[in-house]
């Protein structure tokens, strides 16, 4: 297979692009929808999985109650990271990354509550450790284009969702997702998460969340689209409209921050939204899904 | 009244934009929403009111033809440029602005579609005339910030809608909205339609639809805010998972354009929809709207 | 002449564009560039002509002793603004927009200093007024693509200066430039001044000088190109490299904010320099200018 | 030390940042520079050192000409990619990553023609086999924010420059440069080289160089910030002058691409400039860096 490498790339995907960049993530027909199947859960249909957890693994106590919570809300997915991404090499007490303890606590948190896992792996050493606990493993924006990194998440053989890097196009974003396809493992899912944008309408929101991403993937894709309007915000009280929009846009799979403290989380308290309101949103993403012939919830 | 202009200005509307900049565009309380009525059309209540039509007054029995269509649909206006702003000083003998016989003909299309009038307003000198036909003067993208037009169209005593500038915050939008209050117009429509973006998935589509912009505007404005997911996207594909994806966000007025030809359109002849296809994006948005709690269709 | 709007834009500047959108502001061969004067200054030549003065004409002493400072330092022409655009409608007693007293001030410091005069009209009806008095009437950002009123300054046969919008294209900047010499007015100035983008590097700067404008600009029209680093940067610290900048990249002409007391200016006071700054600016400008082949001083 | 994780993060960089997150990359005092040598050649001196040569290292007789040429016109370090980040799984036959043979053309060159290397690490396992060649070990913008990867490259010992991502802000890339400094290693140079922007003035430019960021780094941090004109603007009329700009601005190190035979360039074609061209950007950049108090040639 030959492909010519970022010459006169533009923005559009063209056919070329399809053809010899990303062959395997591109659709081959006009509807051609990939399904899969994780932890019982079908990705791909009608079905609209949900992923919903604090940003951080804070402790066993924590995160049981939050995976009972979210799973009697309709949540399939339990979201919550061990390992974290750090702007900066010095962290508050109160922001400690848990690792190992952490996937302990998610595992417990696993079979307690009857509910699937997906947390993000950082380095390819911990990749294995990981994959005991995690039903999915989550790649984080800031890895998308960590090429060696992508193969050997593919090579691990657990079903992977991409998180799309905020300065990234769509045409680089499937492009790291040919990288997992490539390598025969096929349970992919892209994940959308707010982009850097000229004017994103508060100094604490970082990313524009960008929806028109969803309709011009799936233009060119049959991998599932996932969009986490928690990470696109950063703002709790745009969390639920934007979650509602992802869904009628057509959204594949919905990542919602969970906390039964939000103002209190250790990170990021701006944007979690506590059980009460996932609840809430929970039951509207269902009505707006089957406005789209979707569904949220059983 | 005493205000500081744009001194460090950042991203964030603080309290003193909101008492100080544009405080009768702020909202007051919590929840305080305009509600006003425009050619018996409730806006800022439960229903979403659309507007539908060509881009450009091409001829009379189009404009009339399309004025039926959509008025059977259930759009309460329509929409069809007369007046147009051109990038480029010439024009292709098909781009031909109408001016006054567009005027007439959107009149006749009035009378036999029974049907509201929006159109856009060009030069201060022609306020006069589009306001004898038009139920809804629209202020385009380009002239958010042409402060002595603004001025002179919140004078003309009729309804407004202000189009998002696609490379203006939400702070400037709400700077420019306070221009038409102040001159005691009180009927005024925001409407987002796209903006500039270092990433818009197509090389056609020059900006990115900002949904997020939604309820960062309810949140400080009580005006209703529209979404035109037509001139946002560029794209006709993307403009029904948009339309969608607008009224679950939150939009109290959606634009679409529609044309009887689409592919044969005078003016972007890649996003308008047809008639049937503006049909099911009616219903599909009703069903949507009721899932948020309003109601696209009677 | 036959042109198509917009579409399938794309950012590329084509051979069509050059042949039928901006036939007139289109370079005919590689190195063609205008050369013209005003006030007995050539603009396109070796020459780099310096704009500099305040933001606003605040009174008639200010202006007077600025427009002799700045001539000192070797500016041929003076700015300051009498009409000033205002983000919001309400502005601070200190902020005081000048108007006939601000044109009749820039009169007498334009006769007592001997020093050309370049200041923004804002609207139609002040054009003759502010051409008896300036040089160049300087076209501001927010009204590049009001295009009424860039036909009704072109018709007024003074040299204009026209500064890009922070929204718009090099594409979108050099179609309103067309609009201009359609009317037979070859004396145009473009001015680049900050876009808006994902980084800024500080909360008070809005924009982001484009420098990589300068070259592509002069690749494709015969204009000159001019660039106004004080209000591209908003931060005086900033001013002196980036037009250093500025010239090593070809800036045909500077515009730059001078103030005799920067920190109580009447509107932005992070960025103006003060007249000692601005004679050392000068200086540098010269010796980089020189080097490049060009010069800033005599 | 205790510092929070991107809590409200804004864009301004606050005292608390420069104290709590980045506080060794921050600068102590007004003036602090790091000084520091690379192989004999100073940087943060007079002196702007230079790194120049191909994109990838395509054979062993193309890299030791180009090491000759661009030593010969003044340059004291020879670029070139042995191991290189690729957007797509698939490459051309052309494209030909040359890993540990390109690693042992660049000792042949660096022999032969007496000139330092930078070339750039991709993954952990490749740091010490790269080391043994690299004078500077070169961190991509795609792993910027990789953040073991950062650690591990600072343990090597050697002296790193820490390309920044073109999605990520200057505080992100101070925050990524403390992960190198936090491990002792204080010989650590920035390297702007282009960021994602609404418009880049042509399809082919993907980024837009950010000139701005010279002057806001260096207001904040003490270490040398380099530039990279050609990856920046992907376009070979546009390096000179950018090239002679960064100088202007104060840049502390340019990277240019060089190649025998620019159109035929394994990658990027459209960027590299040939051996003639290079030795008269050089000869214009000494003029410019003369004028600026700077120098490129001995």
């Amino acid at each position: 297979m030959v492909a010519i490498e970022n010459k006169s790339p533009g923005k559009d995907i063209s056919a070329d692009d399809l053809a010899t960049k990303f062959p395997l993530v591109a659709r081959k027909t006009g509807r051609q929808k990939s399904r899969f199947t994780v932890a019982g859960v079908e990705f791909g249909g009608d079905l609209v999985p949900v992923f919903a957890g604090p940003n951080m693994v804070e402790n066993e106590q924590l995160i049981v109650t939050t995976a009972k919570a979210v799973k009697k809300a309709g949540a399939q997915f339990l979201r919550g990271g061990a390992f974290k991404p750090l702007t900066f090499p010095y962290r508050s007490p109160k922001y400690n990354e848990t690792r190992e303890d952490g996937l302990r606590w998610l595992a417990v948190a696993k079979k307690e509550a009857g509910i699937g896992i997906i947390t993000e792996v950082m380095e390819e050493r911990f990749i294995d450790k990981v994959a005991e606990v995690a039903d999915i493993l989550q790649i984080g924006s800031r890895n998308m284009q960590n090429f060696p990194f992508l193969t050997a998440c593919a090579r691990a053989g657990k079903p992977l969702m991409l998180k799309r890097h905020f300065g990234c196009s769509l045409r680089d974003w499937l492009g790291a997702a040919e990288y997992l396809l490539v390598e025969g493992n096929e349970k992919v899912i892209l994940c959308e998460r707010g982009v850097v944008a000229p004017h994103t309408h508060r100094d604490s929101s970082r990313f524009l969340i960008d929806l028109q991403v969803v309709p011009a993937a799936q233009e060119v894709t049959h991998l599932p689209v996932a969009v986490d309007p928690s990470h696109a915000t950063f703002w709790r009280p745009w969390v639920a409209p934007m979650a509602l929009a992802s869904i009628a846009a057509g959204a594949d799979a919905i990542m919602i921050e969970v906390h039964p403290d939000p103002t209190n989380a250790a990170v990021d308290p701006l944007q979690p939204v506590d059980f009460e309101a996932f609840d809430d949103i929970m039951r509207r993403m269902d009505t707006v899904a089957r406005a789209v012939g979707r569904r949220i919830l059983a």
